[in-house]
């Protein structure tokens, strides 16, 4: 057993700085204790006490008769240090640290958690700032949270890891209040030491847990949150994350909320996608959608059968299901047939969907039979059931007639509360059927399942890492590099360029043109200046035989501008026919993505971009590349929309993997790169980048950020 | 006193085909009627029974003592129509019909619905398929509503009007829940005589009421539910709708089940902004808006200071603000100063927002200092409180120090409930604090004040009426017009066109050429061929000399692709340095709407259109017609971004308000009409209508929609 199994399930627990007043904090904890069911040596510890709830009280962590297996350390951030070091030394397996006063309050904070850290040694330590853990398959509970006042929590599949400890008492709360079933819950918080990735580790191991839901403000080690969210991934574990700082004004709470720098939102989606990662649209869906994929059920399509007794919340289920995506068809013939021999009311609707037996269909004979045939029907891959006000005298109703009807198939069956009826929601949710008492949310958890079967169906496996390119960094010029050698650069990881020729004079100009058709681009080189066109440095659509006076009245117009003489010149070939595209890398606390924008200024106006992030090791695989093409919204512009040519996707995609690699195998050195414009060609004439920056630097460390 | 008025709070009522057994649909009225003090007198009329609950149970209506003020119909469809006749034959001002088994079964259902209002005479009838109202304010039940079993029901401020029973149970059930106060609930299902906009217009006149909450399948006359509206909007009463049909299969699915044709969604959309109508995204929204709205107050700003207990939970909220747009300030100096002097514990951090008092501020004193703080700051437009898990133990804490810190400001307070802890919803909606269960609902709430609250500053008048054109219709061809008619046709309402002649030979067409530069368009000219452009009836940028061989070209080409000899051509201008754009009517059950698009290939890919209900009166106002262009996504394109032009969007506005003049003005003559492209010139040059087609009926019934 690692240090972590024993955090989670101890046999002896010391709770430095117990209070015997358990309406205090300080008291609460060994109060917790007793009243779910611990059933190990708990160990109070404060010099003002005797015993506290009837068991014996330690002066100091020294006098206790044995090492405990957890500290839970209930003192100042003053004194919690001290303790730290106490149990560390007694050969403690880890410690809790409730205290607040470190990292999230400023440096002279960080500083103190620093010595925390340092004073647990080798002892695992869990927060500072935290209000502990909850394991409710054992019914250990290592926690200060006000929600383990109440009672009627339900040990379930779903294992919960916060970074907030409010969220996890409220999350414990809910769970309780709606009967679903959680396993264990940890509040992770400052994060000194162990963080939301060891305990997504654990829990990948965690026989009691089948879901992890996630409440994130920031990941502070991206490559372990990867490495553990791809091994749930692989071990059929859903992982459901909510992660606030989705605005600059949430950002900035949390980072003083927890200490942490928060990436930016859209690359927190990347990796989301790339790892598997659900993510909850809602705080609400951090329950539910957990709690629909803990049943396991997959439906394998998005057709949904309604069944209701009450018209109006079946029509609400239909249109919130419709709005994302999910059809909801009438039923077939033959299964019509077999609703209509259940003999329901006069005037139900059996032939439409929702299937509205009406008041008479609250019979359990009937509705079992309705809910059998519909889990039958070829028409449907899931069922979802209706309670109304109707179901609140018979909470049993529904819940033993779904219950009765699961065995012998596997598609899901999910229910939709529509009154406030807390009794028959726990019912339903503890015999398997989850409950929804929003409409949305019941939509969104469909959704979930069905996603997350898809995933499971396609078998998607890691990049394929493409074939290295030799290439020797010690060749690779320094500092920001001109236009030319940016492509040059670009080229030999695979991104073809347009053809062009570096020229000083007009002459050469004149004699560069003549390989390169009627007209040519003109453009000044520089590695100073970055925006050339600003100050008369490009010029398109040159005639060859004028192309050298034009160099000259450049030369001019710039020098007069910069002040700054002008020693060389691009001939490129013109580009016609393509779609202009730009491709960057986007770098920050989370990684690195790559970016890929449609061009033109309607695109640029709605920001039609898409991002990826890229794997350390192999970058990012051709199926990812052309996903990245396919997610752009304006992707019918390359795909033959209203009789244009279709562009060669393909090469695209190439040109995104070969851009990829270079990222990965140049890694810190490459500061900055971007390909704008680049042009993909009708298919089978591959792509062309038209211009390019690139800046390279000794580490990424010591250059600031780029911005784009 | 009206029928409706007599119908929401009657003296006495008559329960046809009650039943003695109160578990029975049937024999709910009467038990509920009781059950929840009904003052007035109950006549149970069944021929089965001596007596109900202890009353006196009458054979037949004709038996009754006195006429009823109203008739609760408990008969199935085919007796129903009968007890109608006889209560409208006694006097009786009103009935409820609960049956099913009318119009949203089909043609007969709709046959028998029919015969239902003819028995009923001058007897206002609700339903049929309804389940009935419910008046809290005056503790008057006339529902068979299963959610009639519980208790604990809030008379308050909020009135419902449904268009499904099923969901006005829902709501009862859910808003006695979480202590949200109603006024009257009431089920207009199929709408057969009485309908939702009746009832918004009892709830505009209703004392008691002073926020309406609608639950929508289809507005079954559009222009009642307009005139409504606005009177509601007058009165200061927020209406607030959540709106079913959004999606194809729900929109299926709720004509099913109320028999209504739905029109469009994103007609919906227009009526409700230009009616004042505030739309609720999620169905939770239907009671959390109003339950905001209903403290009367509007936060003047979009600032809201945080204040909270427990980090995690302010973080949640605040990040659900800043997606919505609105701002969580740090306190300005003098307001942390303030703060600070309140002593609260050792790690509160006062200098940021959420404001986080930590656990020491859970003192009534401290907690009624922080919030009057925030409260008297110009730092904030309101306030939410956070209620954690730490307060579970204290139900009346934060309610008891909201209320006291209340008078003597106009800001509103909303708080923000972390844990499951419904007595603590109940108790501050109670006291007048709008209380959340989710952060999206809490944000959703205070936009939703914001926005009312900004509705009413603006003094937002109705459109003002454009000068009249004078336009004898007499004069109006019919049938399909060709593009020449058309654009002469929207040029009489003050749409300009480009210049342009009709020719008819390759002579005629070089003389008209050389009044307009150097190139021009030379298109075919047909009332019968929509597309030309496809079977190459349209040259653009044709140099003027050369028009006369390319005109005799066209005719060939179009008479051998359609074997239709052309008899007429327009030469036009050729219109440079515009910005294409479309401009077309849209026509359905809920009325008119004038629909602009920016044209392009990217904007049409994102279908860049925005749309605005026409007044059947007074069009479309100049202002509206700006809006309508500003909402564009690609707005911008018009408005000088990346040093384009800025275009003419004042003539854009005129051209559009002149477009809607027309369709006033015509009325259901104009059965289709499009400006495709219409170029905005840069400013201070106009707008030229390129093309057009219009398609002129003698009324609108006879000739199938137009479909765009």
């Amino acid at each position: 057993m690692n240090a972590i199994a024993h955090l989670m399930r101890p046999e002896s627990v010391a709770v430095i700085g117990a209070s015997s007043d358990p309406s205090k904090t300080s008291g609460r904890p060994v109060a917790y204790l007793k009243k779910h069911g611990f059933a190990g040596t708990v160990y109070p510890v404060n010099p003002r006490y005797e015993a506290i709830e009837g068991l014996t009280c330690y002066a100091d962590v020294a006098s206790l008769p044995a090492a405990p297996d957890v500290g839970i350390v209930l003192l100042g951030a003053e004194r919690a240090h001290a303790a730290v070091a106490e149990l560390a030394k007694r050969g403690t397996r880890a410690a809790i640290v409730l205290a607040s006063g470190y990292a999230e309050t400023g440096a002279q904070g960080a500083q103190r958690q620093a010595q925390l850290l340092e004073a647990a040694g080798s002892m695992r330590l869990l927060g500072p700032n935290t209000i502990g853990l909850v394991n409710l398959t054992d019914r250990i509970t290592l926690s200060a949270s006000g929600a383990l006042e109440t009672d009627g929590f339900r040990a379930g599949s779903i294992g919960v890891v916060s970074q907030s400890g409010g969220i996890l008492g409220a999350l414990l709360s809910r769970a309780a209040a709606c009967g679903i079933g959680l396993s264990k819950l940890v509040s992770t918080s400052n994060e000194a030491d162990l963080d939301m990735a060891d305990f997504i580790d654990y829990l990948v191991d965690d026989d009691a847990t089948s879901v992890i839901a996630l409440y994130m403000e920031a990941i502070r080690h991206p490559e372990k949150f990867r490495a553990a969210a791809l091994r749930a991934a692989q071990a059929g574990k859903p992982v459901v994350a909510f992660k606030i700082g989705r605005s600059e004004s949430g950002a900035r709470s949390a980072v003083s909320h927890t200490g942490a720098l928060a990436g930016s939102d859209r690359m927190y989606d990347a990796l989301f996608r790339q790892t598997g990662v659900i993510r909850a649209a809602t705080f609400a869906d951090l329950l539910d959608l957990p709690n629909a994929l803990s049943i396991g059920r997959r439906p394998a399509g998005k057709r949904v059968a309604i069944l209701t007794s009450t018209g109006g919340a079946g029509t609400l289920v239909a249109d919130s299901l419709g709005v994302a995506g999910f059809e909801t068809p009438a039923p077939d013939d033959a299964t019509a047939a077999c609703l209509r021999a259940l003999q329901t009311g006069d005037h139900a609707v059996l032939d439409r969907n929702p299937i509205d037996v009406t008041l008479a269909g609250l019979q359990p004979e009937l509705l079992r039979g309705a809910i059998r045939t519909l889990l039958d029907s070829p028409s449907y891959d899931a069922v979802a059931v209706i309670v109304g006000s109707s179901g609140l005298a018979m909470p049993d109703l529904m819940a033993g007639a779904i219950r009765d009807s699961l065995p012998g198939t596997n598609k899901p069956v999910v229910a939709y509360v529509s009154p406030h009826a807390p009794a028959i929601t726990r019912l339903l949710n503890g015999e398997g059927v989850p409950a929804f008492t929003s409409p949305e949310s019941a939509t969104s958890a469909i959704e979930a399942m069905w996603r997350y079967g898809q995933t499971l169906h396609t078998g998607r496996s890691g990049p394929t890492p493409p074939a290295r390119v030799h290439f020797d960094q010690s060749e690779l010029p320094s500092g920001s590099l001109d236009e030319a050698q940016a492509k040059a650069l670009f080229a030999r990881f695979g991104v073809p360029s347009v053809r062009e020729v570096v020229v000083s004079d007009a002459a050469q100009a004149e004699d560069a043109a003549r390989t390169f058709g009627e007209k040519v681009v003109l453009k000044m080189l520089s590695n100073t200046v970055t925006h050339k066109s600003d100050i008369g440095g490009v010029a398109v659509g040159v005639p060859g035989g004028s192309v050298g006076a034009r160099l000259n009245r450049m030369r001019d117009d710039v020098e007069t501008a910069t002040g700054v003489p002008v020693r060389a010149f691009l001939i490129q070939e013109m580009v016609t026919g393509g779609v202009e595209m730009i491709l960057g890398l986007h770098r920050d606390p989370l990684g690195t993505a790559v970016l890929l924008g449609m061009g033109g200024v309607t695109a640029e106006l709605i920001k039609d971009t898409s991002m990826r992030m890229l794997d350390p090791e192999c970058g990012l695989s051709h199926e990812e590349a052309l996903e990245l093409i396919r997610e752009l919204k304006t992707f019918p512009l390359l795909d033959g929309f209203r009789g244009r040519p279709r562009a060669d996707i393909d090469a695209l995609a190439s040109a995104i993997v070969a851009f990829a690699r270079m990222a990965t195998e140049l890694g810190s050195r490459l500061i900055e790169a971007e390909i704008n414009p680049i042009f993909a060609l009708p298919q089978g004439q591959g792509v062309r980048a038209a211009d390019g920056v690139a800046v390279i630097g000794q580490t990424f460390a010591e250059v600031p950020q780029p911005g784009h």
